[in-house]
């Protein structure tokens, strides 16, 4: 059995995250961690767990937790992860990093969207992409993988084949995405107070979203090609779900069949990108770590849309997926429910 | 123009009672007071009056705010709410307080359920209770007024015509009610968090909710019966409304004809109570000021099923009910919308 | 009093006006129609209505409901309502359409779009379109006036200063609208069952969505340029409320204070459009008339975020409104709920 | 493997048992039927099977589906369940009917409740409730077991305890229920329309739900003893859940702490029922297979909370249970996620 320890499970990352390795097979939790409830039964706080986890929550202490543990999954904030992530790397244990602070090309990038300090700067830039349907044979090699961001994740597997192929003007890329309201944490705020999301939506973050540079970044990476999308936010009533509704140019004229062809020639073997012919909802993925993707083409233009459970394979199921992946495990395992 | 200051105006109450306000043909809204906001437009803290109401929070001084009011609506917490109300009070003006702090029969009792402390503890028993459909003449008459809690008001409503007839074993009664979310307040915490009470309904303060006493009280004080009611509020995934089922047993067999007779004949000529015939929904009576009730009888017990806007009938519209009341103007003025 | 009668009155549209129209001071129904519940009280079908408006729905027999109206505002869906239009219209009384018969500028994109049959073709394109912010002075003196799409609301709002001062690319328009689920009627579909629609987002009619050409006609009519836009409707889990975020290509550099003022200018005397600096939530709007708007600029291209209700400025405000208009009434009335 | 057909398969209930045995080690589904769909991928219908079940809908006809399976889950309405199910009965077949047809004590229970016709009302009566906690001794032996109702589930374990140790009064009890909007099935009709079941909760079928005979018979199955019960189901707006508070008078006096030690040790070695201290939330069983229970004392009253998800251990986790018993598998395969 592989021994899991999960870092900063007090949020719903880590629940989900530990749901699914409830029900992995090669799988067992043996450490969770938290600052705040150190001491607490993990169950007290989710309360989803009563009769399915028997652990207290424990603090961070490298030495106790790599101990008992052959692999780290970090659901820290990003600075605080990088800072654990490259403590139990030494301590010689593999790490599945969820937060942003090695999913950039460079540091620079980094230091202007989520500012100057990182614990670990230098590795920023050499750690693989966490997205099995790009960068799989990294994946597998891996000690260290940068668990992709939500939005990011829509954008890229609807984008990478067109960009690749050179399809569409890579300047022309704009991702309106939808979000439910679980992917701002689970720390009470103002605009995720029930009576103020509820029955309300609300673009956020225009411009100014961290997750706009890494949608670059990481097109620029799998492709070659500099990309420079506008990515805008919203803020949906729901609990989980993301939708990207993403418009692009092409640089010749495109049918709806060939745009769809593009998608299922690139994810033919795929098990979690299902290409489909119908507009997809986002109930049809959730709970799920699938992506549905489908192509249209509206007066010239190119309309991909695409949706996940930002939860799942926007978090926690994309870390289970790398997970298999790293351990040399089917990629599936714990994940086809 | 009868001037108005509405004090805490900062959470929903206040923002509803503003948004009924600014449709009344008599009434001006001339303060607004909030300690934390105090000095920013209202409009900045409630966006859904941008443009509609040109006023900046400023702080509770009594000489300041008395100068240009005739009448106080205080939306302050209980403690707080009674040390402004009598301060007005002493400054000539009128008040309609939405707090606790002199609905109760009897100041022990107060403090059992609310804390020792009571600010304005001989005014306790004396202050006339804002239900107009009860205590009408009482209110025309009122320099204060105790705006009823939300629970109570759709408890009272359908079991004082009840009690007062002498119908059902005033030992029998359960109230169990659903309400939505607004009824927590502005402030954000963990269980008004989206994602933590969305899609889900629970049931909190079983035995320990402050509306318990309010209820017995109340219909003690209207019918002269001692009522001992089990009250059950439940947290429901929705922005407002309650709806509550009760229980009683009658005294003396009846039918579901009498019993829908009792209210019909209770509730005539009120222009907020509506007795139906069909089991009611709180979408029925959303953002109105109207109550809807019914009654059934199974295996020969009443079940009475009755439902309001908890904000409106339940706070707000109830206090411009009561405004209306108190300035002789036509009780529904600004209310039939 | 202005004696109204409304058509197809079982659906929401008809609902929304009801409860406006309740509030108006110088309005009062006298009539209510539907084929399928003639005979039937009115608060039999919209419970909400209890106690507050005390009709009974009729056929639409035009020479009946003629003798008792002066003013007909029909909710009947495209080819049944210019049926009727044009019947009221030659009975002597003034129409306002919810439909989509009369708005576009040509009867040839109207059979493109809505099918070969249009009772009413000769007026097609000669209606005016009942956006009082731009076309109030015509609306002032018309007999009909079509009464506007929700979506194309909030883009044309936001869109026209631009289109007019030619300072956007007309052919770099894209619109992605989020709307509610009371947009879709009140016949029961599998798409409009909750447990379907509820905690999921899904985009529908990509490109074949009706209002897509509207969206260019009024654009073209007021501002004389040709516009292509694409548009993406999105269905979100609430009831109410559109919000529609725009992407331009500016034809010169614009800066983000400029492309606000372009909006402040536009709209300074407007009671029912607000220019905001936030980012608005549908929720600021909610079961009001206003529309709130902004404007970011990001990477160089123009972002506009427009909401309202989309049962009230995109349906049963605006038809208020433009009757405030046509009969010479102060053109808030009964709308700055 | 054991070979699973599913009949009835467009529902919801269907739909979830699918996706409990798509991670179930010892099950295969060979056939799912529809008699609307018959010949279409289940995808098509249920999209959320996308790449996950390649089978398509057919028939249910007896001898081509008996051929290919070794137990049947029907999850057709009433009357048709029974039709069936004998029909597979006698084709050597196991079989679980969801439906109500063998539930109750006694056919002419059934016929007042249900309608005069049933194909198979010998049976009524001798079938075992397959609740496997009360139970699990003779669905182990059972070829036919009548899966529960989503209501009783709660209400039976809650309250077995308590009137099989003849601690409460068996006419006091009155089960007010709230459910999701899945309860009422996938065909759309006006009452579960987003528009109109959104943001409102509201009861119905008071005093004539068909569970209200299911509580009592099988209480008094399980305990010997004649209880009646008074259910109130209410409609809430979430999809799945279902949480019960339950009173009933207990005959002496009783604390709190021996109420839940009542529960206690009912349920010590129960996987599947967690008795809890705190106020539990549908959330917390939101897709398991577990029931939440606690018990409060409320002036002398005892108060029980029950909540599970009432598509799962309401329905299909039920069912998958059932199999699992029958079947000498590990109860809880396939259900401890």
């Amino acid at each position: 059995m592989i021994r899991v320890g999960i870092l900063g499970a007090t949020g719903y990352t880590a629940l989900e995250t530990i749901k699914i390795l409830l029900r992995h097979p090669e799988v067992t939790i043996t450490a969770v961690t938290s600052r705040q409830d150190a001491g607490q039964p993990i169950a007290a706080t989710h309360r989803s767990l009563v009769g399915r986890l028997d652990l207290d929550f424990e603090e961070s202490d490298v030495p106790t937790v790599a101990a008992k543990t052959d692999v780290i999954l970090s659901c820290l904030p990003h600075g605080a992860s990088a800072e654990f992530a490259c403590a139990y790397l030494a301590a010689g244990k593999r790490v599945i990093d969820f937060s942003a602070d090695y999913r950039l090309n460079d540091l620079d990038t980094f230091r202007a969207w989520y500012g100057d300090h990182h614990p670990d700067g230098e590795r920023v830039g050499k750690v693989v992409y966490g997205l099995p349907e790009l960068f799989r044979d990294s994946i597998r090699q891996a000690d260290l993988v940068a668990n992709p961001g939500c939005f990011p994740t829509t954008a890229i597997l609807a984008l990478a084949p067109f960009v690749k192929a050179g399809l569409v003007d890579p300047q022309s890329v704009i991702v309106d995405s939808k979000t439910g309201v679980s992917g701002g944490g689970r720390t009470p705020k103002l605009n995720f107070h029930y009576p103020e999301c509820n029955e309300s939506i609300s673009a956020y973050g225009v411009g100014t979203h961290r997750h706009m540079p890494e949608i670059d970044h990481i097109l620029k990476r799998y492709t070659g090609t500099e990309v420079s999308a506008i990515f805008t936010p919203h803020l949906a009533p729901m609990d989980r779900g993301i939708l990207s509704t993403i418009y692009a140019t092409p640089v010749e004229p495109m049918t709806q069949d060939a745009a769809l062809d593009v998608l299922l020639r690139a994810y033919a073997d795929e098990p979690f990108v299902q290409v489909v012919d119908h507009l997809p909802a986002t109930k049809d993925v959730a709970h799920t770590n699938y992506c549905h993707l489908t192509a249209r083409i509206v007066k010239g233009r190119l309309v991909l849309v695409s949706c996940i459970d930002n939860l799942i394979k926007g978090a926690s199921g994309a870390a289970v997926q790398n997970l298999n992946c790293m351990f040399g495990l089917p990629e599936t395992l714990a994940l086809r429910n």
